[in-house]
């Protein structure tokens, strides 16, 4: 049993483990039913459907049991706290809990009271975990290192997975760089290589443009004029021209069509996105054996070298 | 595979496979479990709890696995397009989609880029096909027939129910007749024998009755006299009696009561109503079968002299 | 087949049945997959995700496949009533309902209807069998008996819970008392030996302290003066003092942390809370079998000398 909270506590070797174990499941067509008899929680305080089927899915694929716990926003205005909550169900004997919740450091929290493992789906603008080891992976399928050059573009100050990548990234020697609208980036990030308010400066020698979503009421808050963000920041046709040929264009989801990224590149040759929740669900398979103890790392052979060959 | 989009592109054959399939797991205490192993995914954006009742029972009867897909009004507010949204779903490899969705044609769209069969359960106005389906096995079960007389009652310009429905009685050399309140019947409708606002000139020969849900808020707005409605358009005991003794009474439900039928005939002897929920659990599993290719068209003996038969 | 709808209907030798049951799962590792091929439906009109998440595990935990209906405000408002919606359930061919909702008396009246047995998961101010049947499982395992003194404190007028424990305790001989502030007892209850608004005289000698769900508004509506309240009537670590040293404290959860419990007493060595919810689990794997049929109270030897025993 193995809490997974956040990027900074897995080692190497850990996420190593991981992204092999979802590349070998990504290359079957059956799964073993590694999980058969095991009981997995959904417990989605802050609604997240997509993430929350990608969970679901990979639990039931290893033959786990699924309960989703969604909690009414009137239980808990009713005065109880999400601890006690959890504490409560706690007691009923589930093998692995999955939490999303808007509060910073809850799943932490939590992990120090449940006898189950918990796995952190996204905490406020702290982690989210899982979501980076699906862009690793994604990454390292493509390039087969992740030594790469990367460029996290726009709203990054309200992002847990720019953290959650960034941390991830810098463990394995990649180069970090951010770049957003002004008060969109922060003033400083540890691990991070240039931040700046130039989409050229940052993507002109980049192997991946890591977009994330931008909330149109807020840019048009902040943003002095609306129209020269999107000629200057939004990844399009036109700009993407600014990177490299053979850099990729990657997303979280869910995107804002023709706000942060459009149409002409979603979905085009250099897009990533849908392969990035494709590889969400052996990600999420392979993270729930590691919180369950089906995988160990010690048992599987060093993936180092591949990592960081180039 | 095989995408269940509307009854249009059904072919009678298609039809007679699906409703043979139907009864014969009407006359089981055991279902196989053509399904094991296989994953559906429900994805209704507008609710419609029941519906999504009797496809999972459908799936799970047949040994599959369900995973709901519940959108969030608030992430489809976000900026993703409900398209966007099934793209990503369907690449975290479900074997079938069941979608219901207030735009119209939507599912037939989603079915273009998807690489799932996907199954129509109600579109906006459009279709709901496997209401149709259910409606002509429980037509068929009672008469040995769909060359039949039936008239459809009430709401039926906002009625999908009504289109597929329909549609389908016409490929079996059914009579169709509409009556419903001004305002509530169409100008015209194509293989319609007759459209009146007269209750007597519509049912006064019929075998079935197919009475439609009307909302009271609409009818007071619409209608001159509610009064006068209830004595002159709502099916009860006294307006049944404008039909033939062997006339049945249909619903797709869910019913008002004492709206569009009364107390006294919803559950009486001529009604159909619950049969009708009754055969759309076997209808539904013929069609999820259809859909992921287990049942296949040819396999199927003719059911035509049967239902064209009397 | 047999409907659980309240205690009063509930012979000594039934619950005596249900609470062995329950603990002999409590001893077991693996369960046996008794309920395996059935199918479970739970419907809580009323939403308290919790209960329904304790039906849901209790049900897959001996390999039933539960599906759950959601009503939707919407399409009760449409004009269905909840026994529409119940009759039209019940023809998708399920094993058992547990239904919690809001009307008193509702599950009862559904059960003359349909065809399944039907399991209370709550009614309004009426009942909540299972809540009773675990709290009697906790003191049991505490004190190997039910001929208790039990002083149940807070808002009792409104509480279901109140009423099924008493019904419950009454039938083994246990003596009940009620305490709260004014407003919040009623004036008289049968089977209850004093009704206060005095704490200590409550529970100055009791074996269980059971506390009730206060919520704040309606405190501060109906008491002069709430500070007050917290000092006389809150079980906390000075008022619990009033109680000898081996009385437990029990609630059924969810609680207001600093109103009717507060945070040092709520996780005490003397709380029973948690274990209650634990119990809740193995009280409703014996239930559900209980109204399926898989354990029938003749085949189950005596419990009642060590439940009356003392």
């Amino acid at each position: 049993m193995r809490h997974l909270l956040d990027i900074k506590d897995l080692s190497r070797k850990e996420i190593e483990t991981i992204l092999e174990r979802a590349m070998w499941y990504k290359s079957l067509k059956v799964y073993p039913k590694t999980l058969e008899g095991k009981f997995v929680l959904t417990a989605f305080f802050e609604p997240s459907t997509r993430t929350k089927v990608s969970f679901q899915k990979a639990a039931m694929n290893l033959g786990a049991n699924v309960i989703d716990f969604a909690p009414e926003s009137s239980s808990l205005l009713k005065g109880e706290t999400d601890l006690d909550t959890i504490l409560t169900l706690n007691m009923m004997d589930f093998d692995c809990l999955v939490v999303r919740i808007r509060r910073n450091g809850a799943p932490k929290e939590f992990s120090k009271y449940v006898k189950m493992p918990v796995v952190n789906a996204g905490d406020g603008t702290n982690e989210h975990p899982t979501q980076a080891l699906l862009d690793a992976m994604t990454m390292v399928e493509h390039f087969n290192t992740l030594k790469l050059k990367v460029a996290i573009v726009g709203d990054i100050v309200h992002s847990r997975v720019a953290r959650s990548l960034t941390e991830l990234l810098n463990k394995f020697g990649a180069e970090v760089r951010m770049v957003g609208p002004k008060g969109f980036v922060p003033e400083s990030f540890e691990g991070v290589s240039l931040i700046t308010n130039d989409l050229e400066e940052a993507i002109h020698d980049v192997d991946v443009i890591y977009a994330l979503r931008i909330q149109k009421e807020r840019l048009e808050e902040s943003y002095p004029n609306v129209d020269d963000f999107f000629r200057t920041m939004q990844i399009n046709s036109k700009t993407i021209e600014l990177a490299p040929k053979h850099a990729v264009l990657m997303h979280p989801g869910p995107f804002n069509r023709n706000v942060e990224v459009s149409d002409d590149v979603v979905y085009s040759e250099r897009s990533k996105i849908l392969e990035q929740v494709k590889n969400g669900v052996f990600v999420r398979m392979a993270v729930l054996e590691f919180a369950m103890g089906v995988i160990e790392v010690e048992s599987v052979r060093s993936m180092e070298a591949s990592l960081a060959g180039r």
